[in-house]
């Protein structure tokens, strides 16, 4: 069935953004899929789409249709793709572990974000600036080396991959683009920290050049920052 | 082997805060638990704890320990719960709608706690309350009603239940304990929201009245909010 399978991923065309993890997935993974709303007219698509599942709506882009199911969070549509087409561990406990792993990486997405948007997404970041000066420099200060070194501790424990063994599980995927943003948001800062978390640059490098997905980062699948959750302003970063 | 199961559940004693989402499951599920950190010198214990799973290590309390598992993230041990114990539905599009609903309920309690704490978790709130002030009048105006449209919009369509279907599921008490905390919160922007949304305020009633919480409703066991995610600041609610 897998191979039948074409899913329709549904997200915001003009940046990377959650969808990313997604399309991680389905690339690495060699699955057939349309990235909807970055054909033509899909985002007017996309938003006529979200309302045609009632039943099961999603609360906002990434989501993925397959078949009958409308599933949206990303961290839930990995957790479907993962149990799938075996991208992570089968046994319960390796399965709760990469979700749980996703989650956490989920949340340094949400503080990623908020470090230029700390008081509404719906605002410009000029219209918030001040606030998130003072929210990015907890974020680079704080968070980054917390939850680097939480990655980082697994790693040396764990070897190569997050749930051990010797295959890449959606949570590597999700780590590589995780600290790839972070490197193209805070360049300076990430400087610093590469230094002390060599284990998890080693992850990053490591997806980097797998096989499976050479192809999709050369090519225009992949998207480019822009003004997405990972955006670098000048002064938002010191080493 | 449920029945003579002992789970640990680990969170700090003082407030309910997403430990509450878990004891909240356990409860309605009649499931044994140890609440270990609020046991006698127990937040030591869970420091001491939380370093004693390298393999597995949880990034933050709550963390689940069922016997070999050590199982964080929020939502990752009500996942592990819900299939364990039959609190959510067992088919894959069931399970994988509440573990959505539960990533979007978790985004909501994110947010209402950066209404008070937008800068930075480990600021005193009047070290931030001019960026709270507008994080929250944003997330009273534009989030708050965003949300319990959602939620009230599937229970329109499904019925009693998130899921549909005449049993709750963990994503229910979820989100009864979610309105609660908003209500406690948001007093006067909640009397305005109520009436907007009746079935999200019919869900927090029915679930505030299942005889399966009655006894832990008026426990001790249940925490009262003080500084948690949920806090109420006169100056940050307004109708």
């Amino acid at each position: 069935m897998a191979n039948k399978t074409v899913y329709d991923l549904w997200y915001w065309g003009a940046i990377p953004g959650r969808g990313e993890f997604v399309r991680l997935a389905l690339e690495a993974a060699g699955l057939k899929y349309r990235d909807r709303a970055r054909e033509k007219d899909g985002e007017d698509a996309m938003l006529r789409d979200m309302r045609a599942h009632p039943q099961c709506p999603p609360f906002a882009p990434p989501y993925l249709v397959a078949g009958e199911l409308v599933i949206s969070q990303t961290a839930n549509i990995l957790l479907y793709l993962g149990e799938k087409h075996g991208l992570a561990p089968d046994d319960v406990g390796g399965r709760l572990w990469v979700n749980q792993l996703q989650l956490t990486i989920a949340d340094v997405v949400t503080e990623a974000h908020d470090s230029h948007h700390p008081v509404a997404s719906g605002l410009y970041y000029e219209d918030q600036q001040e606030e998130a000066q003072r929210r990015a420099d907890d974020f680079r200060n704080q968070r980054m080396p917390k939850f680097l070194g939480y990655f980082d501790g697994i790693l040396a424990e764990r070897g190569d991959w997050l749930a051990g063994g010797l295959r890449w599980s959606y949570a590597d995927l999700s780590l590589f683009h995780l600290i790839d943003g972070l490197f193209y948001a805070f360049p300076k800062r990430m400087g610093t920290l590469a230094r002390e978390y060599p284990h998890a640059i080693g992850l990053h490098e490591r997806v980097a050049g797998l096989p499976e997905l050479q192809d999709y980062l050369k090519s225009d699948r992949r998207l480019p920052y822009g003004d997405g959750i990972f955006r670098h302003y000048r002064e938002l970063d010191k080493a």
